[in-house]
């Protein structure tokens, strides 16, 4: 088994996170998106859509997509659990607070690096004003979501989950486009310290 | 337990058409969204974001997002699987294709007709550009899924599973900013053809 993937992706850092709350270790083969590696044919024999990360199991099968990857070592190795394990409410609520971490915050924070920084200015059609709209909109959900941290330890509950992985990783990556988390949003700033002292922040 | 509800969104076409397929029935409580019965504060205490739908459970707990609603079924009714139930690998590979058939096919759909459709047009503030984007970017992935689907039966495999569910909402969604799967995608047309002639099109 390993793992392709690039050290600066926010998804691939999803995946490594995960990882190490799991505590398992996975060979890396580098991939250079830099040099738009993951763009080119060979790459794309792994996974089409030409982008990191992919695990590559023993038998040659590729599993693309970051949630994917995750989802697979839950169901290989289901404890400490962070998709939910075996009850039913508790993993239909951590998917819904991990698509709702992905759909409403760190996909937002990915449209503004997209459309407003000059790192894909040569590289994609970019739209400005819509990646402005992205920050707004971002903006407004991580308020929201300080609301929401003033009643529990985790974004999901009382336990640690993806949410807060997938969440974690989009709020960093907001470091870029000047996304920062201060003491005007106290119950996120208080959630972001944990998750950051957590060993795997640095995975 | 019930199910709030509008019949017009894909989103919950999405758990209607899946709940069809487990043959469990769950009664329905209709959301007027055209009357953005949604938006108000009653709604927003069953799920903050707005949307439809949400299941609410007999001890009072909410679980909004369909996809995670999906997922309370699968856990709760395993037969038949939809998205691969206990087989890491399988549970892996329909995980990927449900979200690149979100992420490449369904959202970019959705996006199309928030940002170019004049039903939002005193809605919401639209962005015209990308939105004629993101339909670009759907009308290739679904060349790309045509040139898949030559392959084999269905969307992540040789079985039905919830990645045939979101294409399937997604595509048909787009009739509205005409999105058509004609006969220059003849593997596509041939799969459209089969999923809509389920009985659980109809739902």
């Amino acid at each position: 088994m390993k793992l392709h993937e690039a050290a600066t992706t926010p998804n691939c850092r999803r995946v490594r996170i995960f990882l190490a709350e799991k505590g398992i270790e996975v060979p890396v083969v580098p991939v250079d998106v830099g040099k738009a590696e993951n763009r080119q044919d060979a790459f794309r024999e792994k996974n089409p859509m030409g982008r990191v990360p992919v695990l590559e199991l023993d038998d040659g099968t590729f599993i693309a997509e970051s949630v994917a990857i995750c989802r697979y070592f839950e169901q290989l190795q289901p404890e400490p659990a962070l998709m939910g394990g075996g009850d039913p409410v508790k993993a239909a609520r951590i998917e819904m607070w991990q698509r709702r971490m992905e759909l409403e915050i760190t996909v937002p924070i990915m449209q503004v690096f997209r459309n407003t920084h000059p790192y894909f200015a040569d590289r994609i059609q970019q739209y400005p004003d819509y990646g402005e709209s992205q920050r707004s909109h971002a903006t407004k959900r991580l308020e929201w979501l300080d609301h929401e941290l003033a009643g529990r330890e985790f974004v999901a509950g009382d336990e640690y989950s993806i949410a807060d992985i997938t969440a974690q990783i989009g709020i960093d990556f907001g470091r870029v486009t000047k996304f920062r988390v201060t003491e005007e949003t106290p119950n996120l700033l208080r959630w972001h310290q944990a998750v950051s002292a957590r060993p795997s922040a640095k995975a």
